[in-house]
């Protein structure tokens, strides 16, 4: 069928060009976060307090991919060292970052003397699960508000996860959400995978999230 | 660009099938509601309780879409008249129901002293924009803890959109949403939408929505 000789050359191509990126990266010694979820889950705000907290101790950028509007790269503008704001709109995938286009945000920041770039992917479970974009790791936000089915509805996005974040946990007093059921859901497509529950309005567990990202980075760095 | 080739050849194909499934449904006097969301919305909770306000009154099938799993179809099995879960994980466009998916699920649906049919989208606010499945209206639902720059982000969706539900009212004391901000951006992108504010925890707004859709298909089947 000719629809999937076309994805599947998209595919390979893809690869190919996220390799690319990733030789770029650790040529000169950038540590890349792909931040993927579904619209609303808290990207956005947990990068805010990623750059908030680890100003000082890292040099960081951010891509911002939306489909539309520049709202994203406009709240985290002045925390960050660089900023590229990439809108899907008119692209042939517009539900998903790909290697293409990070590529060539990478030529719109300076790379020498950055140490991280965070990826804020679109808002989307299922299309980013299928681009690596060149990233060193892979974190999915999953938030309370959804439901704790999320990993059965859309596994492939949670099995390729280095980590996952369990955001907006002060709304559980307001919601059905039984964590220990969603973590077992994860862990069941995904036994290594890193869990954080955290909150970006109230700040519980950013300090260990940061503290993991910082690892992250430093570790990368020193094996190169 | 052979992908765009490729897109439009789709789409053109997807629309054909789309009006030979509305000319077959229209055949039957069947209504048909598209309802999309991101993940974890209230799709599933808003068609269960629409089957269990408008049972008796109307004859309601619902097809389910989704990436993986049978959870949703199994929720409202008890409640609907035929129910057919559609998984989308191996086809062409994981992303989204296509017309042809309905195409297939329709020969499976008595259609015969059917009145409704409620078809639940994947959940994603991209890709289901693009694709008519052969409904008579299109349904958005919007949750507050998503915030309200959805409509900024995900323009098109809203744009086609002939009602947006503002589900999960309930948590309004616990999230930062404005209302009549939401309000502003989806009437700025599509003046005649209807906008329901509802729960589906409390039931709040749960009547109006019902009253809505039962005019609706009271007005299309005396059309015809």
């Amino acid at each position: 069928m000719k629809r999937i000789e076309v994805i599947q050359n998209i595919l390979e191509a893809n690869e190919t060009i996220a390799k690319r990126n990733q030789q770029l990266l650790d040529k000169h010694k950038v540590f890349a976060v792909n931040i993927m979820s579904g619209p609303g889950a808290g990207k956005t705000s947990l990068i805010l307090h990623t750059l908030r907290r680890l100003n000082g101790k890292l040099n960081i950028a951010v891509i911002e991919g939306d489909v539309a509007s520049t709202v994203d790269a406009e709240r985290v503008q002045s925390e960050a060292k660089a900023v590229v704001q990439i809108n899907t709109r008119n692209m042939p995938e517009s539900c998903s970052l790909m290697a293409a286009m990070i590529e060539t945000a990478l030529k719109d920041i300076p790379l020498d003397n950055l140490d991280l770039i965070l990826i804020e992917n679109i808002g989307n479970l299922v299309c980013p699960a299928e681009f690596a974009l060149g990233e060193h790791k892979r974190v999915v936000i999953s938030s309370l508000p959804e439901g704790d089915d999320k990993p059965i509805k859309y596994p492939l996005i949670f099995v390729d996860a280095d980590a996952v974040i369990i955001n907006k946990m002060d709304l559980l007093p307001h919601v059905d959400f039984d964590i220990a059921s969603f973590r077992r859901s994860i862990t069941g497509l995904n036994p290594k995978v890193e869990v954080f529950e955290l909150s970006c309005k109230t700040g519980e567990g950013i300090e260990r999230w940061c503290s993991w990202i910082l690892g992250q980075v430093e570790t990368n760095v020193a094996k190169r």
